[in-house]
């Protein structure tokens, strides 16, 4: 990567942010807008499952679910070229979220 | 939400895991599946955005674009019903990964 590295005129610049990293960012922007609303259709999913678990007086964890969820995704991210690490990373930081409003809904019964 | 909590029969069970249960599962799997491919995008967008930073000598971590795009997607979780709170708390989750990326980047350079 680094021969053409420093090759003047490979990207014009508006002000100080080159062309490239403009486009970048609008890329990097609209697929923020996807996850935050799919982070938000999930977010109504776990709500149900919530209150679901709640009324039948299941624990808001439910470490083998989580497990084959971990063990999916990991293969997932292999498959589209993401780090497996970084994808069982996000999604123990999502299900922290989850459980801590399970906690909530189940408190509040 | 608590007066029709125990009815009988309001969902039946497959084994242990009531059906409703099982429904929400399954759309919580296909929803996680396309947040996986975001993020595989996302970073492919974010690999490319930290070779040309390293090219131009641009620093890996930009303060007031960070501070742009959680305004921003504080405002899309708003409107589509997500806690913004735990959308900053993604995006600064996300970027914190990025910009390890980018310091490797920079380091193999």
């Amino acid at each position: 990567m680094s021969s053409t590295a420093s090759t003047p005129g490979s990207s014009r610049s508006t002000g100080s942010t080159p062309d490239d990293l403009l486009r970048l960012r609008a890329s990097i922007d609209n697929i923020d807008a996807a996850l935050i609303h799919l982070l938000a259709e999930r977010f109504k999913c776990t709500q149900q499952v919530g209150e679901l678990k709640a009324r039948e007086g299941m624990p808001p964890a439910d470490p083998t679910r989580e497990e084959a969820q971990i063990a999916r995704l990991r293969d997932l991210a292999d498959q589209a070229g993401l780090d497996p690490t970084f994808a069982e990373k996000f999604l123990n930081f999502v299900i922290a979220e989850v459980i801590h409003h399970h906690e909530a809904i189940a408190a509040s019964d």
